[in-house]
């Protein structure tokens, strides 16, 4: 018989040295004491903490402000959790020397994912973490100065202004929110929606994404730039809503830009490099979005296994029935591989940089948010209609796992960074791979 | 080779006749003008109104009322569709004349689905159907007078209260809301949620499940009783949510009984004879759903197109970028498969009867809310962060029929009834089937 | 709030009329009595007959012919079937007047399909039935005489030669294979592969797909060429594999075209019309192979069910272990959903017409061969290892089933058939469609 | 409002301390050289040797036997492995020596996966590795110089009898295969299948498991005998098919015992302890099941990736075409999910012994296998129908990783032992698990 030639198989395409360090997904011993710490905390002070912010709001008419007290709450157990050393550990190889590896916040953001306050009673909470990195890396020492440090004090809050409602920005060369440099101001005109924290009566500085260079090559064209919230022309249209809810006081909000005008020197980093600046906080943001989100998935398991044996029907406890252990076993095993993928992600970030490990962190915000979605969808059936109320945290910890879907470039750009990543390595592979996703990613 | 006797194929399980009037799912001819009728109403009537009625709303403060205006609003609308004759279809055979069959009704329903406010407007909006249905198959005729000829005027609304908090109430068995009587008098104890509609103002009755006979064999200990919800010692305990949305002022209703009185007449049909009743709604009830789900879809589908030609990214529309293509098409399949299976389902109803035709509807109930949630869910990714919004009604269209996926019996325990009955046609299928499955369904 | 205009719903895009004939699925009445008639034939006939046959190939050594006596039994049943008038009744609005409409024989094909070798021994199998249709829409009066009323007399068979192993075929434009005008002949070069049929001795005829015109419009240049299979320069090189098997003694035959002449009058219908014959073919044929796939499914359901009633392990019987009762459900309401699909798309061509009548065609060959491998498989895990022995006819139920997943197009091009008519139904949303798929579909 | 307590959450179920070596899934330090050797000598020695091996059976009609120089090839390249210490390595903690940690083995059978006859060169191939575990860990002297010598010399194969035709498998509790003890001898009766590699030649032992003590509690029944397969009384009834395959000439043998007499010292570890034996067997023999299977899995991609680059249609490299790029993508991410999994079970059986680590066991058998068989199935549709023929080692990939999905515990039996612990962990959790599931597994 006279066949073509059949395909041959070659070299594998995904580095893997099974010696190499990356291997080891060990947290440090160092940090252990303060997992421990961690988890102790949370368990004594803000779970019970989150009780009584969450009773004192009860009633409160003015939904946009915190209920009296609510913030005093929220301050003291910040001020416990300094004291006790249990601040801003996020941030990896700061001079301000409080920072962990990568490997070893991702099992500690593990926990904070299981405590809704958690994170930011120890000043870990987006955007804050992911505002903080790049001030951190690239900031003058001016801006440190202003909003840095108070950042890293948890006395202010901040927004992060990227996603606009008029075009498909998951491609972020769309951002059409103009900046031109009027004698030492930029003026700036445009709409952004969906910042986070916007609304939140503490929230002073917004970093926004802007085109300032039009006519540059596609990926030079962007700038990041410190909005003061309250300067003027600065216009809060409104809370966008996440399956109805608003998410008052802190929101999603909706904001027109209508000739702001802010120093020449609130640029970060330079005229241009508003895409060189997206590396430094993508990668950590999302892979930190991906640890808290297995903390969840850890919890809805949980939440799922009680009620499985908590009700009976049918002559056998609902756990027992048709594919629910099933359905069990499926969630056991998708969350170990997924905290497994994230330790990995993280170590590649420890020992690569962000950069070199972008696809590792592209790899898990793939997985790790649809998978969780179904999850916790599934403890959601577990629970009947009980899932979906007020009555566990299941809805909630649903729809912002939903949101984490497109938050920071949908699944399908994720995919598009892996899928390319491998056909890079064979020789003609990436030939259709567009600048933007390139520097997006 | 001495091999055990294979297993050999026989008779298939599924009757199925091909000449059989069952496969004829054609609209009626007299059908016909009613139905393009409608679907003129919905454009140049129900929509419109459900503009004003939206704005009216916006800003009113006490959301367990509706805004002034609203009510004034909502029933000239109704007036009209009374005028005109679109009114009250749901009910097939009925004495009163109005009804189509299922059917019929089925393509009709598909088309209230894709207007929030069109099945009211039109007095064919649930719980009140299956309400209206019930006191129309087994009501006295005091019965009739008190509460099915409001209902069918559209003077007042009406709540069914069936699932309680405390039990597994996919398990009907489980209802644990006792009914004692007390010399001519009913005293009813016990807590009931997600009774929809029982915060409407307009809402006067309820039709509640409850527990009389505890002695008797499991399938006779349960009554349904008419339960005025002005009874002194009907409490209401607060709105139940669905995903953070509490649906005021129409609401999913929290409610205690505490020594609630009522006459012995108000139980219906008999005493132990709740099941007998459930055949009767359930049927209907549940197919009524999986048609409008149907309209839902079609929605979905029609604004995922409509976002994926209107926005580019790297290059393209992004309903040609990565999987898009196939997503769509994969939709419009699905809609299509469920909309024949919804269709055959009703024909179903009307030639075999609704107790013959239950493991159709258990088909229908099972498939279609489930897709019909990952197609939404599908045209929200394509939107972004918009899908998740107020701007279009994915969201509010995900969670609705997300509730639908327990609402009316779980998924589960509708796929339990389908594999059942393909057991049960081979002897010795069925053993393990108890009682209260195949009685609640 | 001023938001952007949020998208509105418009028209839907897909013509649904519920009155419309269309919507009428009933076999005819004339056609009854012969379903029933073939539901017996195959009962007491060809089931007998295959385990005659099969028996009589044990130990047959030289597996490309047929054993002794095999041929015998099939011509003995071939005779009964015509005798019974039980023959060719695949071809609706055919002049030889056998033909059923497409609907009509959907339901009897859905019948052929649970056993091996029913399709011919009524002389309805593939790739026969599409060849016999072609000739019988577009040959010449000499083409009919010399190949149609031998094939409809079940005298010989015949195979079709178009896809090709050094091309992705499944874009019909790449078809490389050059037919040359050398005076009165056609002149052909080239290499086919996956011939099924082509290794029978019986076969005669192969309808092949060559390039003619190669400086024509893309969809101009290929013609279909009538080349005897005996003819010198055609050399079978060998079986093509499924899975392991090679299907002896029909086979999947893999050609080589070297200088094979035949005379000018064998081009069908015309030179560069070779795509305007697939319309006529493809319609037909895919829709053959899911109703017979639809049978498939329903026998696999049936051996699961069995199975799963005849085994215990940990104490129950399997199909109520686990997920078991629910997958069994799932196939059961997909099988129906199917069906349905299935009847309304031949009822669409005997309707609409095969051209206007292909998105129908589409939807069910993307997706009912992917929905029934799925149920094989699950069947077969019900079997564990006996599921993939020789002992069930599930593992040969899968492979063959497997292999129409690209077979007449794979999935993914019929997915983007179906997705991109649900597009050019918005204005502007067919702009990237390439002919190649609007003309091979 | 007076609500239900809400459940709460508790300490999660599955132990994880993120300190511990249970994390450090680095190859040691000493294998590393030990890895790339393997690699170097299956491009360079294996493959070859395959090709080789397979030339030479071409033609060769006696399928039952190898082709004459088949096995001489075959032993060079053993002789070869043995020389340059690539043998044996399978055996972690043996007196032997050879072995590695489960974890560095794991490594290397990935590499093993790729190549077909790669672990038979290096004497590591199933069921000879599990059968070597067991005699080397309970055999007795004289077993252990009978059979363990020759078999770790690689100069006998083996076979392991436990599948029965006539019962579910899944559950051990269901095999009848008797033994009786007469005088100094077991008399067993009964019949086994798909007993893999009974057929070939050098088959000489077989590990049977039999009933020997049908009084005793359910897991004190069953034995484990070692029966030299040209012992009296051992009929082979022929080969079982995988999908039409046998796999000659090692087949998957159909046996039947008939009064086969066995000294009664052929015991092993002791009468009624065969479910003790298991623990010892399965736990390695099914991760090593999976770490070929990541192999495969890999190899898969890489053909669908060169496909994907090679071909093209509508105008693009079919790899861009569609959601192929997030297929790849997919098909990476869960390639490096299931990597860490089998790592890390692989390590959890060095650090806390087979016994402890059977649920990690179990989570990557119900994980690995099902996962590959998709993504063989994607590479195969990305190939057309090239990637169900000869052509390519797809085809016979698939079908080997499908049988994996019931050999050694079917993936719905591993997944109620992964689902129970999730329950055991509450309270009262583990009330219905049977003793079988857990002894077995």
């Amino acid at each position: 018989m006279n066949a073509p030639t059949p395909p041959t198989t070659g070299p594998l395409t995904f580095g893997f040295n099974p010696h190499d360090d990356m291997n080891d997904l060990r947290m440090s011993e160092k940090a252990t004491p303060l997992y421990e710490h961690v988890k102790r905390f949370i368990a004594e002070t803000v779970v019970p903490m989150q009780k009584e912010f969450q009773a004192l709001g009860e009633g409160h008419k003015d939904r946009w402000t915190f209920a009296p007290g609510q913030l005093e709450v929220l301050e003291k157990a910040k001020d416990q959790a300094k004291k006790e050393g249990l601040w801003n550990f996020f941030l990896p190889d700061a001079d301000t020397g409080e920072g962990l590896s990568n490997l070893d916040y991702a099992y500690i953001a593990v926990e904070l994912g299981k405590a809704p306050m958690a994170s930011e009673v120890m000043n870990c909470s987006a955007p804050d973490t992911g505002n903080m990195e790049v001030l951190e890396r690239v900031g003058t020492p001016e801006q440190k100065e202003r909003w840095l440090k108070p950042l890293l004090n948890g006395e202010i809050r901040s927004a992060y202004a990227m996603t606009e409602p008029a075009v498909a920005s998951s491609d972020a060369k769309n951002i059409a929110t103009q900046a031109v440099l009027d004698g030492d101001e930029w003026v700036i005109n445009g709409e952004k929606y969906y910042i986070s924290g916007a609304g939140d009566p503490r929230c002073k500085i917004m970093i926004t994404m802007v085109r300032t260079n039009p006519d540059a090559p596609p990926h030079k064209q962007q700038s990041q730039i410190l909005v003061p919230i309250d300067t003027a022309g600065v216009e809060i249209l409104g809370p966008m809503h996440v399956f109805g809810e608003d998410h008052a006081p802190r929101g999603h909000m909706h904001i027109r830009f209508t000739n702001v005008r802010v120093p020449k020197s609130n640029v970060l980093l330079g005229e241009g490099r508003g895409f060189e600046i997206s590396q430094v906080r993508l990668g950590p943001g999302r892979i930190h979005h991906c640890m808290r989100t297995i903390g969840k998935a850890e919890r809805a398991l949980d939440l799922m296994v009680r009620r499985g044996l908590s009700r009976e029907a049918f002559g056998r406890k609902i756990a027992w029935l048709g594919g629910n252990v099933e359905i069990i076993s499926r969630a056991r095993i998708d969350i170990e591989a997924m905290r497994l993928m994230v330790l990995k992600a993280a170590k590649a970030m420890d020992v690569l940089g962000n950069r070199e490990a972008r696809v590792w962190v592209s790899m898990v915000k793939a997985m790790v948010p649809e998978r969780a979605c179904q999850i916790i969808d599934q403890a959601i059936q577990m629970h009947g209609a009980t899932g979906i109320s007020q009555w566990t945290p299941l809805a909630s910890m649903y729809t912002d796992v939903r949101h984490l879907r497109f938050a920071d470039g949908p699944d399908e750009v994720h995919h598009l960074v892996v899928g390319r990543n491998e056909l890079r390595a064979y020789e003609g592979g990436g030939e259709e791979v567009s600048a933007s996703v390139a520097l997006r990613n």
